[in-house]
């Protein structure tokens, strides 16, 4: 097996393992207490609390043990929302943030305040010009990924959180997906990660605020971790946490050239082994090991099926994987393909051979997919001067197959409407015309699902 | 060493440390994805809610693993709530119940929500009739602990969750300290409990909410552990929980005779070793390992030292432990002397002897204290009729040690008045009259703190 979903969770680094079994006869006492296994208790969570302040690049007194890096997220942006709340209710959000920050902002607007989303770039990025135009005197809290975790890309945090500083608005990074390789840089004000991301345990988050940032813990009080992180600290796995980090740190320059070169490969050569595929995400500022691609007339599921057959684990933001029926917002955001998405994040000591395997194992799964769904012939009527396809109650990729299947049947210059009532067809139809060299003209709306227009230009 | 704080946290079990072991390396990946590694994680969480569901007597689908009981109270209490909230907005919980849930009612309240407390007998139990005197026609929630966990005095918890029942209001019962002893009877509707005290791992709680029962999750949307418990989950930890739980449970009925037997022994033995003490908590409904009592005219955290020095871990309601200035709440709740108070909890193994070795220091360590302590002369003057002692300043347990030294001074029938600003003499100096056969007249506003007033009698 080729484990290839680093993004999602990260096999145990050997150093977490190490430490989790050294802590776990000594760590279980309540810290709080004064009595020996509680003074030892404490011991390990100081120390850990030390090395993983040195790691991030802040005060051991600015930093906080959650238990999930989403549990963290929930609480920074909630505490800091609440304690700039005399200065206003507005908050920014990317909009290719991780679902941990976009429904704490759903439910700060729930609770009547002002969301912002930052839109991106075909490349996944933001722009400093757009947090910068966007910052407003109410504003409370900005937020932004250090790198994005469905496509890799990074996002210019450092300069952003210069612009945050210059206008008053705290910062909170979500650096979930960059923290193994590297602090952040900038003046930003809050940060949040989780360890199971970097090869650490589960069960651990780092919720980081910065002296002077204004801060107010949500929910009922509870006085462990400074008040912001309720609950028995879980100390074995929070001092397996600190130090896998300090050792993927002490890894990473060399690990980072070693996956940038195999995923770079990926990236160039995907393209060339599998026909119709639209390689994702910025192809110079992006984690060292994610890359992402969709492969037009693919379905995700049965794609990551047959990949998993051939003994590969990725993932997919495609809208068509059993969890979702919507396609990944980030894909979403960008502007780009999500059928047949798959994404390929490779954990720390991947071999060289098992990502040439991959790429001698995808074409073939590609086109096996394909074959299982190009048989249907799509229903088609001429109608004056266009032909409609009624593709009502297929879903992706069905509809943008039917399109590639009758576009030939019109004249260059003649339009193809496309009924569809398939979420995912709004954002991959206008993929393919791009990707085709075909004009898309627009949505427009339909007694069922929506009408997708197509002019043939070539 | 003997570590006598079982009700704070239990040594990790054999069993646990062993399913820890055998599912970290299986264990770490995403359970909600569909390749191999995903499946295997889903297959552990899924075994794993269905031991544990069997242990609390439930359905599987209605219970979720939370990071800390802290969690499974906030998240629980805040959800039947929000599930309740057109019923009304009563909440009623006992005056003893745990920290988290006191202070879940604290925001709820601070959210314009109703908060009944209702009062414990001097054994720190409540009764049935005063749940069922309170419920209303918009109480939302009522809260029960099934045990305390200062005084190990168990809870009427069947026969609440019945009159509930009929009232058809849902009652919630924190099981923490209950749980490793066998399941909580009755017809609840929602059980919280935390694995590190039954001697799973930390970084697992249990919430259950029994269908049927209205909830309405709070906070961010999050998919993970039907939408109850958000982040990533800790499945090693879960695992180690579930595992450690059914074999706790297998020794539950011989280690609860054995560790009553020793509990008894020193309710039995410490009164007649150690002058001046008070023997708290039921002292037939109660949890098998713990005992607590309280020392006249000792200083808790002095005394705790002076343990610990001796090799026992143990902990402290007093108000003169380094963490608080006030006594406990549940102390407090059942208007027993606070002072000088020391809670022996014992995880299940202890070894008789290390019991009689604890019964063979303890004398000597409360003399020690009370020698250090017992110094100073009191400043007396009598005006009219009456002693007045200046105890401004000082902390528990002095003006205790003040009053007993002067009470002599005054005949039979005078009365002494005790000037204090320290929190610990409201509930010490009655607590001192009723062991002493004095009367307690009551408390009067003063310049500074409170004068309390006492009649020699005897």
């Amino acid at each position: 097996m080729s484990y290839f979903d680093a993004a999602s969770a990260v096999p145990l680094h050997p150093v977490a393992r190490q430490a989790l079994l050294a802590s776990i006869d000594e760590g279980w006492a309540d810290p709080a207490r004064l009595y020996r296994e509680g003074r030892r208790a404490r011991m390990l969570i100081d120390a850990a609390r030390e090395a993983a302040a040195e790691a991030v690049g802040c005060r051991a007194d600015e930093l906080v043990f959650t238990s999930s890096g989403t549990r963290a997220v929930h609480s920074g942006v909630a505490g800091a929302l609440a304690g700039r709340r005399r200065v206003g209710r507005h908050l920014i959000v990317s909009s290719v943030e991780h679902s941990s920050v976009l429904h704490s902002a759903e439910v700060f607007e729930a609770d009547g305040g002002v969301v912002t989303r930052v839109p991106v770039l075909r490349s996944g990025a933001v722009t400093v010009e757009s947090y910068e135009e966007t910052l407003r005197s109410d504003t409370a809290l900005a937020c932004l990924q250090s790198a994005n975790h469905e496509v890799g890309t990074e996002q210019p945090v450092a300069a952003v959180a210069e612009v945050c500083r210059e206008a008053g608005v705290p910062l909170l990074v979500d650096a979930a997906q960059s923290l193994g390789w590297g602090p952040v840089e900038g003046p930003w004000s809050l940060l949040t990660a989780s360890a199971h991301k970097w090869g650490g345990p589960s069960g651990v988050g780092l919720l980081v605020v910065r002296k002077g940032v204004r801060f107010a813990p949500r929910g009922p009080v509870d006085e462990r971790e400074s008040g912001r992180a309720a609950g028995f600290e879980n100390i074995p796995a929070i001092v397996a946490a600190a130090a896998s980090l300090r050792a993927v740190r002490a890894e990473a320059v060399a690990e980072a050239v070693r996956l940038r070169e195999l995923t770079e490969r990926i990236r160039a050569r995907v393209p060339d082994l599998v026909p119709d595929v639209e390689v994702v995400g910025d192809p110079e500022r992006r984690l060292p090991g994610v890359v992402t691609f969709s492969c037009l007339y693919v379905d995700g599921e049965t794609l990551l099926h047959e990949l998993d057959r051939a003994g590969f684990s990725v993932s997919s933001g495609s809208s068509c994987t059993s969890s979702t029926l919507t396609p990944s917002h980030v894909l979403k955001a960008m502007g780009v393909l999500s059928e047949g998405n798959v994404r390929v994040s490779l954990p720390p000591g991947t071999a060289e051979e098992d990502v040439e395997r991959f790429l001698a194992v995808l074409p073939g799964a590609v086109a096996g997919v394909r074959e299982k769904l190009g048989a249907p012939a799509p229903t088609a009527v001429v109608r004056e001067h266009e032909l409609v396809v009624d593709s009502l109650g297929k879903l992706c990729p069905i509809p943008v197959i039917e399109l590639a299947k009758v576009i030939g049947d019109v004249p260059v210059g003649g339009t193809v409407r496309v009924l569809s009532d398939d979420e995912a067809a709004r954002l991959d139809i206008p993929a393919w015309c791009a990707m085709r060299g075909q004009e898309y003209m627009g949505e427009e709306p339909a007694d069922r699902g929506s009408a997708y227009v197509v002019r043939r230009l070539v």
